[in-house]
């Protein structure tokens, strides 16, 4: 049954964590990469779990302009999942059951689309392959909004959650200076990022020039200073008429405790969640009593691929696309990370790293990219972040004003093994 | 001094209320069309406090391209305002000062661009022209995101939001559906309209077939049943995996509150306003156990410029332009409003119409656009919805990925009368 004209063995490619706007890109560029090279992709239905419970999806069933249309569409286009592999010691058996699967359906590459949870398991998948006689290459792929992996210059997912932030910024304080004067004086937006204030920073990239919104930024990696807050505030509307705050969801006070957790309880006594825009925002009026709007764009920012930046997706296919030709070359426990060669004119190239150089580091917001008062970037971050949300990539819309984003067939492949069940999922 | 080729006389331009992602376009139509004819524009700072003050700003001094570009810029160019003249008898002065100010400067026609507020005030002011003996021609220029306007068949600025939300909710959903089974199982977006559900209703559009997402619309037309929603929340996720609720701010439970004020207080005590999809979603966790996330879009949705629907946009061009012909025809307390000839193909022109029967009238959601079981929208709704948000009208961009849009030298017109105070502002 074996086509002699096609490389032996299957690529499995699994998405992985929070989706982005351009993780499906990606999975263009892996499947269009393997296609290109005669090589059956398989995925993963939600992501390591699909892997482990033999739920695989034939990409092979989707059309060509199916795939292509992945570039364009938000969301994981397979399911994705939070499931992180327990170490190799503590639940080999996990370990040992994807071997199975991998072995059942002649798996010979393993496409890891994620985050640093997902490095850290594709690294650990790279080394039991060896240990249990079976050959499997496995590849990290790079995905994240966060933009906290090491190595790589940036992740894709990230410039274009950075571009929406920047552009919604700079449209809603247009509105909100038209109206100060009678009405909103304070905006407050809250942005994801609860351990890094990469996508805090990028809303800076909003001020074309100083004094420009947004006037102050809240970064998770400084100390709420409530007092120093407030003057800030106060002077920005004497000064502009309005102020324009942002404020990343893991800003935390001195003590340590997340805003958004100290401050607002919900009539059931729950602390509210994802709120640290209403507790500045109440903060604002009840010490300076200026009428205030807040918005949370949520899972707005992460998947609004109407307004990706083009550079971030076409670093999402082109890392997609690397990975396939690093597994095809034998590579193992490697990312195709991005390089920044040039800033100005921006470019890049992408090359391989070393998985275990990736995973289970963070790379941090560097210090030299706030600016000295706390609440703003410097021309260091500029220089790093605005090549990033550079160039447009809108989808094609719909007769009906909706952007065409792609649903597969999504067909599942026949399953071969007993069922297993995971654990404490 | 006065140029004989030109007609006599300049045209005042207010922007007024909350401003949208397309007022400037009708800025734009009203300013294009005046130059056409030789008519100078002067616009008022800050809507009807700038007339009442003599803050006057000359369009006369802006280039040909920044006018241009108001076509693509969101906010209100020349400031706007939350204002509401009293009645003619108990606040008499105020009329008399317009008057004064229009005299001062020869300003024969005044446009004021807003929504039900404006309609009322712009008929008050066409009155008392002829009864103070001077000739001011008055019209209103619709503009509302709420969509309430009588009369006309839509309103310009509605459109836009509408396609905001549709676009936006049909995102989330693909992000969510890519992680519900191993993380938030339901999204909650909150969305403006605080008297009537037309921007809820719109989130509809993103459903193209049944079972699409948004599941869930909740409208401030029918009062929250908490039982009856948590029974379909459960039975959506027990179906598809997960489910998207779309909840207007100005959703109210049985007793007549709203839930944004019936839920939830803050640290200090306050009520947290502009907070309906947070009391729901708590509501979901705390009753149905699901892992949930909400957004909160708040002035975004207005003044997301970067996605206005084209035809909201070319609507808004319109009713500028039109309302300069009318001025110039010598007709006073009209408004040029939108009509609706053909639904399939949409087409619409633009007619006068009497202020008289658009100030103070409120147009409500049809309750044949609500779906039976109150959660949903009808075929009816997607006929009169669905052509409001075709087409896109992107703005240009920098090379910097931020949209350009233009700020105007706003050149103030010297003042030529006493300082005068407005009253309780």
């Amino acid at each position: 049954m074996k086509s002699t004209s096609k490389p032996q063995g299957r690529l499995l490619y699994a998405q992985s964590g929070g989706v982005t706007a351009v993780i499906n890109a990606t999975a263009a560029g892996v499947i269009e990469a393997a296609r290109a090279k005669g090589v059956a992709v398989y995925a993963a239905r939600n992501g390591i779990l699909g892997a482990l419970r033999e739920e695989l999806i034939d990409t092979g069933k989707e059309t060509k302009a199916a795939i292509a249309a992945l570039r364009h569409t938000p969301g994981g286009a397979f399911g994705s999942c939070r499931y992180k592999l327990k170490s190799l010691e503590a639940h080999r058996a996990e370990y040992e059951r994807l071997i199975d699967v991998f072995r059942a359906h002649d798996i010979r590459w393993f496409l890891y689309n994620g985050g640093n949870d997902s490095a850290d398991t594709a690294l650990k998948i790279s080394q039991i392959g060896k240990a249990l006689g079976y050959p499997i290459a496995t590849i990290g792929v790079p995905k994240t909004v966060d933009n906290d992996l090491a190595v790589t210059d940036c992740c894709p997912g990230f410039g274009s959650v950075a571009k929406y932030t920047a552009v919604s910024v700079a449209e809603a304080s247009l509105d909100v200076e038209s109206m100060c004067e009678s009405s909103t004086k304070v905006f407050v937006i809250e942005v994801m990022g609860r351990h890094a204030g990469w996508i805090a920073a990028a809303a800076g990239l909003a001020a074309r020039k100083a004094g420009d919104p947004p006037h102050v930024i809240l970064f998770p990696e400084i100390a709420f200073d409530e007092d120093k807050f407030l003057a800030r505030v106060q002077r920005t509307v004497a000064r502009v008429g309005y102020c324009t705050v942002v404020v990343s969801e893991g800003v935390k006070n001195a003590a340590g405790q997340f805003l958004a957790e100290a401050g607002t309880r919900d009539a059931f006594g729950h602390t509210q969640l994802g709120g640290a825009a209403p507790v500045i925002a109440q903060l604002v009026k009840s010490k300076l009593g200026y009428k205030y709007h807040w918005a949370l764009p949520d899972y707005l920012q992460r998947s609004a691929r109407h307004l990706a930046s083009r550079v971030d997706a076409d670093q999402a296919y082109a890392v997609g696309k690397a990975a396939v030709e690093y597994a095809q070359k034998g590579m193992n426990a490697v990312m195709p990370v991005i390089v920044r060669t040039s800033d100005k004119p921006y470019r890049w190239k992408i090359e391989p790293a070393s998985l275990e150089k990736v995973a289970n580091h963070e790379k941090k917001l560097p210090p030299g990219y706030i600016a000295k008062d706390g609440y703003g970037i410097t021309a260091a971050a500029r220089r790093y972040l605005g090549p990033l949300i550079r160039g447009e990539d809108p989808p094609p819309y719909g007769k009906d004003g909706i952007p065409d984003y792609v649903r597969l067939r999504n067909v599942r492949v026949k399953k071969k093994l007993a069922k297993y069940s995971i654990e404490d999922k």
